[in-house]
C-alpha cells in the first residue's frame, strides 16, 4: 500500500536521524547539495562494499580504477560533453525566471518526456503555447545550457586553463583503458570499475536526493571483443530470473511491458547481444540481493530518440518511485564510441592486441552505470514502512542486513548492578565481526523504536538473568519477537541470521512472539 | 641504507604495476593530477578501511561524515579561507615564468622555509637577490594567489553563484557539527571524521604525489568541553609509546629533537594538553601499526611564526622523504576558533548544551589531519627495497599485510593435469576471507617475484602432491621460505599469519629456507 508523502517522511527521518543533512545548512543550503550524516556515510560505505565485492574483489576479470575529479578538458571535447552535454533552459520574458523546458512540458501535460529528442519537446511547448509557470509571461525559445561545471586550473586565467569538474565517471575508465590493460596484462573480455563523485550543474534539482549537482556513481565498463558479444552464456540462475521488459515499440503503443525470463527476452532479441543480457541480469540479481522490492523494477529499452549518440542499445533498471518509474541506473552499449574517439582526439592508438584472436582490436563496452545516490534513496523509500504499536505509530526500516548501516545495537537492561559493563563486553565482541553499535539511553521500549527506525535488524539485550545464566535476548526488527540464546552461540547465531541461512525463530528459544 | 634515486623507482613501480597513472595521459597529463590503476584502489581502499575501523566503527565517541565538495561560498569566507588562503607568487619580468617564492628560497638557499612568515621570505629573497631561475631576470615581488579553485553554481553566471571547491574538508564538519550532534545527540567529548577529496590549485605540484592539486584527507574533529582538556588519561600502552619530539625552541637552535615518550612529553609541558597528547599518541601508534618504520617518523611542533591563525598549537608527525623531513599529518588544537567563526557569520548559534556540566559551551577541537594521497606514497617508500636473487635484482615491496592490495596469491604450479581447476577452487574459499588473487601466467619464479613487487604478503602453490595429499605450499614475500600446510588449515593459518598472530616457521613443515 502507497505510504502518503512518503519521498517527505523519508526525507525527514534522513534528517532527524542523521543518513542526510542539507549542505551548509548555517547559511542556506545551495539547491541540489547535501552531505552524509553519521547513518548516512553507513549506509554508503556498505552499498559500495557490497559492490565492490561482488563485481571487483570478487571477480578476475574486473579491476578497479580511482581517477581524478579534474581531467584534462580535451577528455570532454572528445566525449562529447563540451559541445553536447546541453539541457534546453527557456526564459521568462516578463520575470525573467529560468525553466527547463522538459520539466515544464512534464509538468504542464502531464506526460512523460523520457525518449523525446529536443526538437520534439520544442514543439510542444510551441503547439501548447506553453508559458512562464510562475507570472504566465512569454517564455524565450530553447537555448541549450551546458551542464559542466568550469574552473581553471594553474595561477594564470585564460582559455588554456580551462577545466571542467568530471559530468561522469566513465571517461575516466575510457582514457586510462590502456594504462591499466599495459599494467594487469588482463586479456579480452575485462572490465573496469570505479565509484567517484561527477557533478553536473542542474538548473532545477529536485526530490530531495533523487538529481543532485553533486552525486557519486558506481561506473563499470566491460571490454569485450566487438565480434564475441554473443559468447558469453548466461548461467542458469540468471537465464531463469523473470523481470519486466518495456520494449521500444511496446512504449510507442503505451504498453506496461511483459514479465519474462532474461533467457527469453534474449530468445526473442528483445535484448541484442548475450554480453548485454548478461550484464543486465547481474546487475538486476545485485540490486534485489541488497534489499529492493523486485516487484517495483522494471527494464526500459531506450527509444530511437532517446539514445545517446554513442549508445547502439541502452536498458534502463527502472523503479516505481512515488513520482513514477524512473531510471535507477542504465546499462548501455557503448560499442567501440568512445575508445576510437579518444584514438582520434590524442592520437594515440587505444586499441589492444588481444591474445586468443591474435588481432588488434577495438573493443565494444557493455556499462552498467547507477548512481549511488539515488540507489541509496530507494532503498530508504522502499524499506521504509509504517504500523502502530502500544507506544503510539512507529516507524520500521526494512533495510536488508547487507546494507543496513547497523547490523547488531546491544543494550543494557539498565546501568547499574554491571549490566552496561557485561553489555558493553558483549558489544566489544560483536564489533569485531559486525557493524555494532551500543545503546543505554532511555527505556528498553524507546532503543527498540530508534533501532526499528534506522533499520537495525538485531538487538541484543543483556538482563539480569544473563548475569546468571549467560543467555542473551535478540530481538528481531519489525516482527519484536524475541528469542533466548547463550552467549557463547551470539557471534555464530548473528552471522548465520544476518546471512540469512537462519530463520529467526529457529535460532533460540522463542521468549516473546 | 638509502635506496638511489628512491623516489623515481617507486613512481615507475606505480606506473608499471598499476598503483598511480598520470591523469588524461594520452592527452598530456595535467600538472598535479594522478589516478589510482587497480592496485592503487585496494591499497588506498585498505588504508581507508583500517581508519575507519579504528576511528569510527570501533569507537562509540567518533561518528563519520560525508560532506559536499561544493559547500556554500559563505563557508570559505567565514573560515577565511577566501580572504587569506593564498600562496607567495613570484613573475620573472623577462621571461613571465611564474614562480612560488618560498620555493625558491628553498632551493636557491637550501633551506627549509618550514615555519618561516611571508614577510620573512620576501626579507630572503631581497637580502640574497634570488632572480629567475630560467633565465635569471629579475622578479616582481611578492604577490599573493588563491589557491581554490572558483566555479559556478546555477544557470546564471555572475558574482552570486561563485562557488569554490573545498580546500580541505574540516570545515564541513563544522559546519554541519550541530545537525550531527542533534541526529546522534552524542555528549561532549565526542568526534566527526570524514575521508574525502580536497583540491588546492597549487602552482607547483611535485614529487609524484606529494603535492597535488586533487587530493583525498582523512579529518577528524574532536570536540571537548574547554576546561577539560586535561581530564582524558593517556592508557599506559599510549603513555610509555617514544617518538622524537622537536619543540619550537630547539628548531630556533637547529636542534634535532629527542626521544621521550608521550607520557613524558606531557610532563615536561612539551605537550600543552592531554587530549592533545591522546590524539598525537594513537596517531603515532596507528601509523606504525600499518606498517611505517617508526625511526623516520618525528613529531615536530609549529613555531609561532608558523602557527595557523585558528590553531593554539599544532603538531606534525614528520616522515624523513628523500627530500628531507616532511609534514605526513599534522594534529592541531583549533580551539573553539572554526565554531564560533560560523556561529558570528551565519548568525547560528553553533554552542551546545553540555549534559555534564550543564552549560552551553562552544567546544574546544583536537584535529588529526592526514593527507591519504601523501600517506600512500609514504607507505610505498618506507617498503620499498632492492636485492639480488638467482633471476638477477629483485624489488620487494614490504607492506603491512593490514594494507598489502593483495593478501594472498594462489597459484597452481603448472596449467594442466587438474592443476588450475583445484588451485581456482582453493582461491574462491579464500576470497571470502582475504584479497585474495589468482595467477597462472609464466614461471612460478616469475610469479614470485611480481607477488613481491607488489607486497603480496604469502602466495599459495598447488602443486601434483596437493592433489594427493591436500597439502599446499605457502610462500613468504622476502625471506623466500616455503612451509607446507593441510588445505583445510588453511584458511586459519593464513589468516594467523596475516593478523601477526603466527611466525611463518612455526605455521607449518618448512621445506625450502
Amino acid at each position: 500500500m502507497a505510504i502518503e508523502g512518503l519521498s517527505d517522511k523519508v526525507a525527514s527521518l534522513c534528517v532527524r536521524r542523521g543518513f542526510i543533512f542539507p549542505n551548509s545548512e548555517p547559511y542556506g543550503q545551495m539547491s541540489g547539495l547535501y552531505d552524509f550524516g553519521p547513518l548516512g556515510v553507513e549506509l554508503k560505505r556498505r552499498i559500495e562494499e557490497n559492490y565492490w565485492k561482488r563485481f571487483v574483489r570478487g571477480r578476475q576479470d574486473v579491476v578497479g580504477l580511482d581517477g581524478a575529479i579534474l581531467a584534462s578538458p580535451k577528455v570532454w571535447e572528445a566525449s562529447g560533453h563540451v559541445a553536447s552535454f546541453n539541457d534546453p533552459l527557456v526564459d521568462c520574458l516578463k520575470c525573467k525566471s529560468r525553466f527547463r523546458a522538459d520539466h515544464l512540458v512534464e509538468e504542464e501535460l502531464k506526460i512523460s518526456v523520457d525518449g523525446l529528442s529536443q526538437s520534439h519537446i520544442a514543439g510542444l511547448m510551441e503547439e501548447h503555447k506553453i508559458d512562464c509557470p510562475k507570472c504566465k509571461g512569454d517564455l524565450t525559445p530553447i537555448r541549450v545550457f551546458n551542464l559542466m561545471f568550469k574552473t581553471q586550473v594553474g595561477p594564470v586565467s585564460d582559455e588554456s586553463s580551462i577545466a571542467y569538474l568530471r559530468p561522469e565517471t566513465a571517461q575516466l575508465i575510457f582514457v586510462d583503458f590502456k594504462q591499466v590493460q599495459n599494467a594487469t596484462r588482463k586479456n579480452l573480455p575485462f572490465g573496469i570499475a570505479q565509484i567517484g563523485k561527477a557533478f553536473r550543474n542542474e538548473i532545477s534539482p529536485r526530490n530531495f536526493i533523487f538529481r543532485l549537482r553533486e552525486f557519486n556513481q558506481m561506473e563499470l565498463e566491460y571490454f569485450v571483443h566487438p565480434k564475441k558479444l554473443n559468447e558469453i552464456e548466461l548461467p542458469p540462475y540468471l537465464a531463469e530470473k523473470k523481470a519486466v521488459f518495456v520494449t521500444a515499440t511496446e512504449q510507442e503503443k503505451k504498453g506496461k511491458g511483459h514479465s519474462m525470463s532474461f533467457g527469453q527476452a534474449l530468445e526473442k532479441k528483445i535484448i541484442g547481444t548475450k554480453i548485454h543480457a548478461y550484464w543486465l541480469a547481474e546487475f538486476f540479481d545485485w540490486l534485489e540481493g541488497i534489499g529492493i522490492n523486485k516487484s517495483k523494477l522494471r527494464l526500459r529499452a531506450h527509444t530511437k530518440d532517446e539514445l545517446s549518440h554513442y549508445s547502439s542499445e541502452t536498458w534502463d533498471v527502472e523503479y516505481e518511485f512515488p513520482w513514477g518509474f524512473k531510471e535507477l541506473m542504465g546499462i548501455a552499449n557503448r560499442t567501440d564510441f568512445d575508445l576510437r574517439e579518444h584514438s582520434t582526439h590524442s592520437g594515440k592508438d587505444l586499441s589492444i592486441f588481444d591474445e586468443a584472436t591474435k588481432e588488434k582490436v577495438t573493443p565494444f563496452v557493455i556499462e552498467p552505470s547507477i548512481g549511488l545516490d539515488r540507489l541509496f534513496f530507494t532503498l530508504l523509500l522502499d524499506a521504509y514502512s509504517e504500523g502502530e504499536s502500544k507506544e503510539g505509530s512507529t516507524v520500521v526500516l526494512n533495510l536488508s542486513p547487507k546494507v543496513s548501516p547497523v547490523q547488531v545495537s546491544v543494550f543494557p537492561l539498565m546501568k547499574k548492578d554491571g549490566l552496561k559493563e557485561k553489555a558493553y563486553e558483549v558489544f566489544q565482541t560483536l564489533l569485531d565481526h559486525y557493524a555494532a553499535e551500543f545503546d543505554d539511553a532511555g527505556s528498553i521500549g524507546k532503543r527498540y523504536a530508534r533501532n526499528d527506525e534506522v533499520g537495525t535488524p538485531y538487538c541484543v539485550t543483556i538482563d539480569y538473568d544473563s548475569l546468571k545464566d549467560s543467555d542473551v535476548t535478540i530481538r528481531e526488527r519489525g516482527s519484536g519477537t524475541q528469542i533466548r540464546v547463550k552467549e557463547k552461540d551470539l557471534v555464530k547465531t548473528l552471522g548465520e541470521l544476518l546471512a540469512g541461512k537462519l530463520v529467526f525463530k529457529k535460532a533460540g528459544k522463542v521468549i516473546r512472539d
